[in-house]
């Protein structure tokens, strides 16, 4: 048993994320937040208290830290007795919060993968790269450490595991994203625009015939007509999971598609030829050096902004095909997410929600020792049952299709 | 008679006027190039010589220059015994050379409107906003200034009152710029990317019934069917000669047209709508004050690299309508210009030949006397056939239709 948060960030995901711990401290105990930037954790817990949310009286405090230094992140581990960390700051500072989890013991959880700031889509598998050269380190310091436990990847590789074990041979798991919400704006992206552009402007990397392939962001598009939000334009495009998936089921193809309107790929096209997705610096006339992508993430909507007017669903799921007793058998695992719902909650945009309450339930599965692995995990190989009761208690329901896109749909439990 | 010639600006243009200067030096005796990075300046005279442009032995030198500090102007200009300034810098230090030729008495030639860096499309007429405030003391003092002798605006001055001499009544002036020319690029701007978009980020000032109206870029659009290069897609836009024809015809309507391709549209309106054409800084998650357009400026081609591979036609005049002998009357004057032939000639693309080669026509008759004035003046105040004749022997044959566009051509002076 374990107890105690410490959440690492104070964008819209952190936000959901407070609230999710504050609506199940009875479970989890005292909750922290840090960032570099403290008012910004301030606010975050302002808006917990505004609504209400703790369950019990407890603690609830925000620190200043600098999530860059591993020890700055043990001593604030230290000091706050926290047991548990959920990392959902800025993907650069992965590593760094990872070892002072190392260092102190605390368990670690995020939900997206490391990067470098100056690589993009570098080989694959991608968590080889950083996360699981430190897999042998927790396992023999009994660290747990849950690693992409957000939506996409968190949840998805959950529903593509619960999905196998209903087969007796898997062939493929399709992963699909589509936001079918309107945000209003002439154009924002729903995370990071520096994140979110990065996953886009290198290779595309998917898993097909027990290897992997390389396509480019919109070469490879399908219309899915999915529950609830319909038939949507999509593109496989790069994700983590399909490189922690590909690794543990190698047998079978991996491929992540998003959904994307005209208006995005435009957008996305003109900026991308430009030159102003780029992470490398560029030299003004006047000498200054600057990176072009920071510069139009700061002149784009901060995407907790968008929240208050967001309307619409998600629907985000996997399609996967294998055999059952000698027949094929396709099933549709998904979630479908409603913005103004979320923002009534917890202040944020859907988005934000589906990104930051997994790692909420996953944290309270190491709190009762459920998933409190004693070694570094990625979410397909953990069960999923006890992961999806909390989901769906928790605002994130998962439904099943037998048959594939269209076939019976049921709670994944009938 | 006044002689040698100081030129301001360092740019595509003034490689043009370089070439163009040395070609005629004869007449404009010592050249003198000056500009913050003397190094460009160099660069600009060894293509000169690689050339053999200099049509005499003659003074050719590079000079660094700070020309937002008007002293060092005065100096520079005392130093070389220039009596003629070319400035083609750039538009944000038009009245700090103006004030230097003022000191000296040096004729003050410019292609392009005064701009101050944090304001854009100020209120009508422009020059009255910096230029035309000097005007008294250019008269006082005997001191000739040339204002907006490029092509646009310049030439297309000249063209109006060639065409409204011919008339007894002029009731319209429209000014047409088409580039039909490739340059081959995902995007480029033919001019400074800053300068470029700084006018079609604001108003669009046009002159009607006597009297100033506004419209927005790409919202007044009319396909003009011009010689050579066929039916183009046109936009009414902010343009200066707009300003000054306004002002000394106020019984014309007087609107600007230029070609715009749907992709720079369509690139344009991203960058704009998302906030990247913006004058005003924004500041970077990390910090950093930007100015986006610096940015986006930094990652477009240098116009100058458009050159060698820069092909098709230029074709930029004025229609002008007015009544003639109590008929209506419609008279198209007009160029033709090639961007291969003027990369042959001198380096540069036929844009910056456009905005080159007349400054340096204005410096020949300033040379002569013809256009010195001892005063400030618009092309448009000046007789318009000594320039034409000029132009036509260095580069910029001036033609003429009379009965409007597709009425009989031949020669202006024919």
């Amino acid at each position: 048993m374990k107890k105690n948060v410490l959440i690492i960030g104070a964008g819209g995901v952190a936000q959901v994320v407070a609230h999710k711990c504050a609506q199940n401290n009875d479970v989890l105990g005292e909750i922290h937040i840090a960032s570099r930037t403290v008012s910004k954790c301030e606010a975050i817990l302002e808006s917990v208290r505004k609504k209400g949310a703790m369950k019990q009286e407890g603690v609830l405090a925000a620190h200043a830290l600098d999530a860059t230094k591993s020890a700055d992140v043990a001593d604030l581990i230290r000091k706050t007795g926290a047991e548990i960390v959920i990392n959902v700051g800025t993907a650069f500072v992965n590593m760094h919060v990872l070892d002072g989890c190392i260092e102190t013991g605390a368990a670690y959880i995020d939900t997206a993968i490391h990067e470098e700031p100056d690589k993009i889509c570098e080989t694959p598998p991608w968590y080889a790269n950083y996360e699981w050269k430190k897999r042998d380190l927790c396992a023999e310091k009994g660290v747990t450490a849950i690693l992409g436990a957000g939506f996409d990847p968190g949840v998805v590789n959950a529903y593509a595991r619960f999905a196998i074990d209903m087969m007796d041979e898997v062939k493929s798991i399709d992963i699909v994203d589509i936001n079918a919400g309107n945000h209003g704006k002439y154009f924002a992206t729903n995370f990071d625009p520096e994140i979110n552009f990065r996953e886009f402007t290198g290779v595309v990397y998917y898993w097909e015939d027990q290897q992997w392939k390389e396509t480019t962001m919109f070469a490879s598009g399908h219309v899915w007509d999915l529950p609830v939000v319909g038939p949507s334009q999509a593109y496989q495009s790069g994700h983590d999971e399909v490189h922690s998936l590909a690794t543990n089921y190698p047998q079978a193809d991996v491929r992540f598609w998003m959904g994307f309107g005209d208006h995005y790929i435009n957008v996305f096209t003109v900026l991308k030829n430009i030159g102003l997705l780029s992470e490398q610096p560029v030299t003004t006339a006047e000498g200054l050096e600057v990176v072009p992508l920071k510069v139009v993430k700061a002149c784009l909507p901060d995407p907790a902004s968008l929240a208050p007017n967001y309307t619409g669903k998600t629907c985000i799921g996997d399609l996967v095909k294998g055999v059952k007793d000698g027949k094929e058998i396709e099933v549709f695992v998904y979630n479908v997410a409603d913005h103004k719902e979320a923002y009534e909650e917890v202040g944020s945009q859907g988005i934000s929600y589906t990104a930051g309450v997994p790692p909420v339930a996953a944290a309270m599965l190491v709190a009762s020792g459920e998933w409190d692995a004693k070694t570094m995990k990625n979410v397909e190989e953990l069960d999923p049952k006890p992961f999806f009761s909390i989901l769906d208690r928790i605002g994130l329901p998962t439904r099943k299709r037998i048959g594939g896109l269209h076939g019976e749909d049921t709670a994944w439990d009938a």
